[in-house]
């Protein structure tokens, strides 16, 4: 059942006008990811290719597309994680930059630590030669709009759980074995200038471990961060559970510990997955044995041949 | 067996002429902190004391005689988190500022994020009315000498083993049951600018739960994030280990799937308490029904009267 490859493209409340675009950029997501593990490529390539793609698509809050900090600043937040030795490498309100999962994973293989933060991580990505693109072509339309809804006095509520949705991110096993995640954001609308959610915090943000599995999850960052989502998904695994039943536990559980939605994606190491979520949608696509699967709302499941191009 | 508290100032290889240092500094911290339980004080009061005495004693990383980054710059991390609501504040890369652990608890308790990284963090102390400290005042000679030594072309390796030393902790249960951990560091020394450890990261940095634990830990920071050591230990425990049970075959894991060393101290609901470490030396102190408990070396373990000043 091996290779297979699940991403997603946020959990939250889609606007109805959006979720066209929120299903297919996960769709190609999931065939660019594929095509490499498909080829032989590792995890870790699948997860940081489908996640670059997702950041550069503008249909999510990653990368271009980004919501705007209080400040109207894009700060966005990176982790990947490599099941095989348990590294990872994160970046936390980095600016300027095109693809912070691609930064995140220099951190991982470019120096001995985990985690960049801020300026820190900006003069990182020069060292490295990562070319330093303009704010503003990171900003869309649509999220300068938001965030300036959102500035309004009276801002309606539905409006700011809708700056919740977004976060992308990536699991995949790949031929050898070797498991990998990916997530990245660029956070809540009108979050503080400097504030860092679960995406860079190992073990909520995501967690990768080739004995048990790999999550990323996505939704409310702080819920996620007081339950270690990611890593708590793990264990209930290392028990005994599905990679679904698993999911759907500790889903269920920051519900009603801590009163936070969200969902993830999951595999483990056989080949097994799932795309679980307790939000009113998650635009999500996995590629296993040739077929697609997709869905965006609960209990959506649409599979086509993964050569067939798309409708 | 409640109010309890302990606390750590770190694992690693502490040099001779500096363990009475470090062991009066805990023993005092406990005390501080202790006196806050006994007079009906929260779990977080008490944490929060013990590491603010820890921060501001010069023996020990974190706050003033934190180490210093590549640039010669102090940058600290910390974090609290309360068990009766799993909330958390962090702050990552802070600079300037006396006692982050003040900063991070503000975090939690003003604002509805769970992390401020760097500049931002700055924004919120002065937000708060913080002060704003020189950066020369948290850093001492013995710091700035041994930067100066790691920069040396051959540096010697058991310095930067010493490097990794300091980070200052404490978990405690309150009267009311609450739990709290509270986690500080300068980091590591001569780390990239920018590089953030386990300390801000929930799970790896700390963890409380009033229905489980709490621990705090210490050592290889990137070791302690590929672990998630926490969340790892009181995962153990809700499967039925003891705290100290469930520290050792975390730290046993720890050194064998990532080869890292560290320690931990921890609190259980009813009361009881570890404070175990795979490095060499951990200092830690401990208060309870009316004793006093601290050690430096394995297996060290000395009892004192509360009430009888140390000798």
């Amino acid at each position: 059942m091996l290779p297979v490859l699940v991403v997603h493209g946020g959990a939250g409340h889609i606007p109805k006008e959006r979720a066209e675009l929120s299903c297919g950029g996960v769709m190609e997501a999931v065939r660019g990811g594929y095509s490499i593990l498909r080829a032989g490529g590792s995890a870790m390539d699948a997860v940081v290719e489908a996640v670059t793609l997702l950041e550069d698509n503008p249909a999510y809050n990653a990368g271009r597309g980004s919501v705007l900090n209080v400040k109207g600043e894009v700060e966005m937040d990176a982790l990947v994680m490599d099941g095989r030795t348990l590294g990872s490498g994160a970046v936390s309100a980095v600016r300027r930059v095109k693809n912070p999962v691609q930064l995140a994973r220099l951190v991982m293989e470019k120096t001995n630590h985990l985690c960049l933060t801020a300026e820190g991580a900006s003069q990182f990505a020069r060292a490295m030669g990562m070319e330093e693109v303009p704010e503003e072509s990171l900003i869309t339309d649509y999220a300068r709009m938001r965030w300036r809804k959102n500035l309004a006095p009276g801002a309606n509520p539905v409006e700011c759980q809708m700056g919740k949705m977004g976060t992308v991110g990536a699991v995949a096993v790949d031929v050898e074995g070797n498991i990998a995640c990916a997530t990245s954001t660029g956070g809540m609308l009108n979050q503080m200038a400097g504030r860092v959610g679960d995406t860079p915090c190992v073990g909520c943000g995501g967690y990768a471990d080739n004995k048990v599995g790999a999550v990323s999850p996505t939704g409310h960052g702080e819920a996620i961060m007081k339950v270690t989502l990611s890593r708590l998904i793990l264990f209930h695994m290392e028990q005994g559970k599905s990679a679904e039943e698993a999911s759907d536990l500790a889903l269920a559980y920051m519900r009603e510990r801590v009163g936070g939605l969200g969902g993830v994606v999951v595999v483990d190491p056989q080949g097994n997955w799932a795309a679980r979520f307790s939000s009113l949608q998650m635009a999500w696509a996995a590629a296993r044995q040739g077929q697609l699967h997709y869905g965006l709302y609960t209990g959506e499941h649409f599979t086509e041949p993964l050569e067939k191009p798309s409708q």
